[in-house]
């Protein structure tokens, strides 16, 4: 089944602690595709500017991923520039150009249109929304946000939520929208709020699932025990060369492999938990989209079973 | 299998978002020999003052613990008040009043000295090695230790280490006693400093197993995946109402767990995290010992499901 993901295209120029990096492939749904890439089609909405050159757009579409819906405009592409040298777990912003994607106007092409998956990466709730209404024929729709929308944009976001089936934010995130300090707590107000169900990412520490009844009204459950969490490990990893883009390569593994399954059952979600988490933990291993150009669906695989065994009785 | 612990039994005045409490039962030995008791007999050696009362020792005592090593001397018992108002994750010290603690000098009645499990709780690394010494027997040797012995004692400390099969430690400890800054390069580290494994504490987080060549040569192994790391979730809790003791209490149902096999295979290893974390969670949601001192084995099974289920694909 195909993804539709609208976000950023962008480049971005990196430092962290393993080196520096000048105007690397990245932007959310460029990492979100590349991830889902190795589970099932995904198509892609952004826009991007002339610096945006055949060679960027094959690392897609050489993964099999549609780029039809990347409008291609005078300017420059979006180019976000941050630092990771204080603290590997929080990106430092040094700049962000946003250029071609101020004016972004997302148009989804009539090839796109029977997407039953739809993933609104993270930007203006606005549009988030505007895409939403654009895709009535999706089925499942997933999302992302970020602190900038909670605290300054909230009121958008909140619409947005009411139609999210999963809503996939980081445990700080948790906090700052749920005003709450206690993650448990966070995550059950936030479901009270629309979505239907949470993913919270805690780098890491993995990911925690959190369902309402909303969501189980989808799934075929087995058990009361399923109806409330799950949590999912993060492969342990030695060196993260670069955070960037973990959140939505998460993202990509999870939400792929849900499509690829054509049904949301709570082994699905969970499995998919565990996807995301391999997925995320090979792209911090080298800088940009480097690190998921050259993976495998056997690595992921070996990765996969990998992870169940450090954390399976 | 017979656990001996050495470690501190005090009184904490305490305040948290939940409330406060004065002069509650503490300290490392209680919170660990009451998780501990659910699974396996529990020797103690602690110094307490003249107002420890009968009906302090009958906490213990009521569940089996046996606490002849408790040295009864003129004074007052070691009293820590500590506040968690700004966190619950980091306790503030507001005052340590070591009384008849300062001059603790461990002895261990005849009685215990045929205990095969021994765990050296949070104390002088000093004091540590002392009681090791005194415990020619035992087969399996645990314990704990604190920032302040990392930076000002490491020298007693890293003795200490040699005779470790299980050092259990939280995660800035981690990174504090390695000087590194990447959590799995910090926990290798340690192992090469003396360690045979590691268990580190992540709160809400979890635990991570290390282990190294050493502790799986007394091992049955049965592959290779087992060999590195092992990843265990925490009980989601709600409400934190007192954190102090969470830490010994997941050291209790660890190794009481271990002790209770007789034998120490991957499989025990691993399941007795997850019992470690379902004392962790019951201690928490209430002041002091109050919670672990109703629970019941029960309980304690229902939730060790429940653990498994949230996290098991």
């Amino acid at each position: 089944m195909s993804i539709l993901v609208v976000g950023s295209v962008a480049f971005d120029s990196l430092e962290t602690p393993s080196g520096k990096r000048e105007r690397v492939l990245g932007g959310a749904a460029t990492h979100f595709a590349l991830a889902a890439s190795f589970f099932t089609k995904v198509r892609v909405v952004g826009v991007v500017g002339e610096d945006f050159l055949p060679e960027h757009e094959a690392v897609l579409t050489d993964k099999g991923v549609d780029t039809a819906g990347i409008e291609h405009v005078a300017g420059k592409s979006f180019h976000w520039t941050g630092s990771y040298m204080k603290d590997l777990a929080e990106a430092e912003t040094l700049a962000t150009y946003l250029n071609v994607f101020a004016d972004f106007e997302p148009k989804i092409p009539a090839s796109y249109l029977d997407s039953e998956y739809l993933f609104l990466a993270n930007i203006d709730p606005v549009l988030q929304m505007r895409v939403r209404e654009l895709m009535p024929k999706a089925k499942l729709i997933a999302g992302d946000t970020m602190n900038y929308w909670i605290s300054a944009h909230r009121e958008n976001l909140l619409k947005v939520m009411q139609e999210l089936d999963v809503l996939i934010i980081n445990g700080k995130e948790v906090l700052m929208l749920s005003d709450e300090t206690n993650w448990v707590r966070g995550a059950k107000k936030i479901l009270e709020m629309g979505p239907k169900s949470l993913v919270v990412k805690y780098a890491e520490h993995g990911v925690a699932g959190f369902f309402s009844d909303r969501i189980l009204e989808k799934m075929e459950l087995r058990d009361e025990e399923e109806r409330q969490i799950f949590r999912a490990p993060a492969t342990p990893v030695e060196e993260v060369v670069d955070p960037t883009g973990a959140g939505d390569s998460f993202a990509g593994g999870f939400y792929g492999y849900i499509a690829s399954q054509g049904k949301l059952t709570p082994d699905v979600y969970r499995t998919a938990m565990f996807y995301g988490s391999v997925m995320g933990s090979l792209a911090v291993e080298a800088f940009g989209t480097e690190r998921l150009q050259r993976t495998t669906r056997e690595e992921i695989e070996e990765r996969f079973q990998h992870l169940k065994a450090i954390s399976h009785l």
